[in-house]
């Protein structure tokens, strides 16, 4: 049994983060913290929560007592969190783009923010680190977007099959976080979809330089906000130099996943679906047959709040302590 | 461990059963039947179960093998599969609305069916008759619509405190089934509202006959289809022959349903909301004050599929084989 | 031609009247004002006016000049800036709360401010008080909810069939406003049914105010926020002294409304739904048989951006000039 | 004044131009079609009509009488209903694919099907074909993924910057169809994103045979349906030879659509929504700055019932008889 802090519990990774961990025979939470929200009980801003006998606390987080913490803070705000905890020994899982960047540089400029605590850190990708994340202190938990985009290019760039790809991802309101904005009012959202940071998004060279490590490859992002509340759909476009054939890519898939829990490469053919996944860690990776211009199509659905932060987030805590990968993520897809 | 066959998996509810059992520890699924889709995996109408070893079968009701058989199966077609089993000594839970009435002249003249196989069982709320449901060989599992509305009446109504009730409940659309039909097509569901059946839906008669056995009080029920996945949102509403302050109906329903882990009676004045409980076995309460003309509001809310079909069956045959009532109902609800 | 002014053009309801009167033969709209994006174009604020060729601008009130304006403008807010539009000749059509009130003292109360500024005004449901508003100068425009209500319940007080009322009633998120808060977020309204203000709802006394001008009967009010944008579908629940037929009450409801072009009884038993009338300036009305207690129940659906609130506002304004009522307000509702 | 004919008129698009031509000064319907009810009120099928005194009839082609036909039959009945009616001099508008492609083996393959029936045929995309239009007798209404690609591309592709396009389009469900299926059903849409036909459909022919008239450019099309019930919005990615500048693409488009009246093209890197346009005529694009790869985006937005459909339809009969061309296609679209 550890113990487990949670920074920013009062955002929606923090409440996914007490709902999963809520099944955890390993896990105990005994901080949740929260500045504006201290000596509240946790049910009072997540009210599907109501069981749990928690409140919110605020801790300094040199002062912190815990195993491990989810740091679920605002980009900026963990590089300055982290390091104290990680100076202290606990270990920390950073759900923020602060430690995501191998290079400082591409995050200084797409995240406008000058970094000043570089630390080492392992980026959580369970399926592509997994020994990494066994021995790390400090995981940086993917972005929602690279998670899924990630997952769907994988085999292909690691197998050298394309040097362009194109990413056109869907994505629910839940990745817009709890502060209610323009962006993600009911009547803006529903029955709406709207294109954003078209050609700009700071999620699309965190997946270029995640990518670039195993092949040469350039990167094109573009997400949509559609009137989804979790979700991730990933469509990836791209035009193998030689063509291939749909058995082949599924063979593919099929071996470079193997053993992987959370991963499922559905038939060919089959069309990922958000609802799938809903609530759930797992990903799902549809395979199509190329069309008559030699393009060839991925898609992957994930649902954002577990897959793509606090599930995954949890599967690399699992890792990095040698509980059953699984533990308080067996829940299947909640379809319909 | 025991064995458990579902007959009509290939539903929301048989796929709920299996989505929920998979996560029970005293629990193997042996059989799952569909008549249509024997031979087929699972995941083929389940998508979201890509993780089941298990095909759909066909199997007659006199040759099922189980300790106990769920039947979803539609009203009408229960009353001639129950009884060979329950001959056989298989328990079964039945979720269909054929062995919910005591007074079967109700049951025929609501579901216009001539009732060939009337056979002694439970019904199956928890809240309500637990002792009984220890020692049942059939259970029928409660309407979702019953379920919402007497668990939001039942302490006022065994307290004597009214006997007039008009409950307004509001459903999402899985409780249409998994057949497509004008009803359940996204554009005569999305963005709408629709009342339906609406002085005549025969959860009334199920509500009225329940509620009845606590004291004398008329029923009057209306649905309304909202855009809605799942859930189900009652509103109660009713002229206490005497006024009462919220405090005292507060304490009334905390000692009415103390010790019940699925039931929150929420702090007067805060809302159920679907969103709390969805995916859930949990019922949320809400507590209202008195307006000038003395009229109560009570609301309850409920997962349609979960507390309302299939968690409560799992909950019934947890109780029936003393098992942690919790088991494979343990998780909270998916917000947001 | 007249010219008319919009004062809060930068709302939703302000958008409505921009996006009608476009279509408006005998109006023009020359100010359209809104203090904080005065000098912008109307679409940068509504991206669907990209047509209008009209920028916001800030005018005092003293200052306006135009044939008639509309105040679309918060409760509290009209109180101070209709006097001196009125006092200058203006005719005036005011869309907050501040003029609906007969008596002052429950204005004052539910709305928790001291009403400095008193005037005569017409409460503006056409249906009602037709003649009055020919010769109105300042029209209070009903409330969303109210509308819908009245609308239902008119003929069957009017006629003293009953001296108790309850409306259940579910609403788009429109009604919230522009302003982005958590009541109006994507992820807190979608897949959701929400109870607010249960038993202390505003419109509660504006309905009964003007009910009780027709009989004597007490109205209970309690509204739900659904994930729809647009539309309100009120459910009355009401018993009748004796019972009657549902041609009866057809034949009644036929008779009251005759002539009423933007009012629709339905046949018996055929329910309102809000994709009739979205976008329109119809109402809806339902009439089901009375169930075995005596219960009768009504039914209506507006939109409550167009029948609820502009639309209605421009149907005030062609009943004030002799305007074809019609005008602007013809097009159907926008199913699917 | 002219009489028109509406084949087909029970399904969406049939009711969207009886919707839509209740407010055009010249035109009367006065036969609507559908065999299955025929000698039914309008509104039966179509709620929101209820104002339409017009009853469905049943009519073969040989025997109409009208000055127009629009044919909102599906493909392969088209072909035997559009030529009697052509050969009584009829002008017929057929909104299926039956007569969209110049190239009768490419729809063959694609529809699956043999075309007994080949006649001459405008493509009714009026921005493309204005000058055609005015003088056909048979006008093929364009496909609804096809007509807000095609605007996307037009100026790109005739100004001959780019060689290979990639359209990743996501629909509302309307585009199903008013008939009951998996597909449409809520539960299946809702909260869900779903790529479908993802290198197979039928419309990327289409607009590939379209583009190709104007140059050389191969065209790649993936749909996704999301859940929307209304519009369509397709987000393009190129990369044209040589760099350009957003400046550069916004003046090309705004020289080639000048005067167009139902195409906005909006501020460069403003998102096109789907509520903008939704219930209206218009299209909105959007043009983006091109990301580090030289990739460059456009997006347009349409109601594809509207200007995907019916609207067109309208648009195209409007031209073809000299009326205004925004007859009864005024209304802006409904926002929120």
């Amino acid at each position: 049994m550890i113990q487990v802090g949670i920074i920013g519990a009062n955002g929606y990774t923090g409440g996914e983060l007490l709902r999963l961990l809520n099944q955890h025979s390993q896990v105990e939470v005994t901080v949740a913290t929260s500045r504006k929200l201290a000596g509240e009980p946790i049910y009072k801003v997540h009210p599907h929560l109501q069981n749990l006998d928690l409140k919110f606390t605020s801790v300094k987080p040199e002062d912190m007592e815990a195993d491990l913490v989810f740091t679920a803070t605002p980009h900026g705000a963990s590089m300055n969190i982290v390091p104290p905890m990680v100076e202290k020994g606990i270990k920390v899982i950073d759900l923020s783009g602060d430690y995501r960047f191998d290079d400082i540089s591409v995050y200084e400029k797409w995240y406008g923010l000058k970094h000043d605590h570089p630390l080492d850190a392992v980026y959580g990708l369970p399926e592509m680190y997994r020994e990494k994340i066994k021995k790390a202190h400090l995981v940086a938990n993917p972005g929602c977007f690279p998670t899924g985009a990630i997952l769907a290019c994988l085999p292909l760039v690691d197998e050298d099959l394309t040097d362009k790809i194109i990413i056109d991802a869907k994505t629910g309101v839940s990745g817009a976080g709890v502060k209610p904005t323009e962006t993600n009012m009911y009547t803006n959202v529903a029955d709406n979809v709207i294109p954003y940071n078209v050609t700009s998004h700071r999620h699309g060279p965190e997946i270029q330089e995640k990518l670039s490590k195993f092949s040469d490859v350039s990167v094109s992002f573009t997400p949509h906000l559609v009137p989804v509340i979790r979700g991730i759909l990933s469509t990836v476009h791209t035009f193998p130099a030689e063509d291939v054939t749909s058995s082949y890519v599924k063979e593919l898939y099929d071996n470079y996943y193997k053993g992987e829990t959370f991963i499922n490469v559905l038939d060919v053919g089959e069309s990922p679906r958000l609802s799938s996944v809903r609530g759930s860690n797992y990903c799902h990776i549809g395979i199509f047959q190329q069309d008559e211009n030699g393009r060839l199509v991925i898609g992957s659905s994930i649902d954002n709040m577990v897959k793509g932060a606090s599930g995954q987030a949890i599967h690399n805590m699992n890792i990095m302590y040698g509980f059953e990968e699984t533990e308080s993520l067996e829940y299947l897809g909640l379809h319909p």
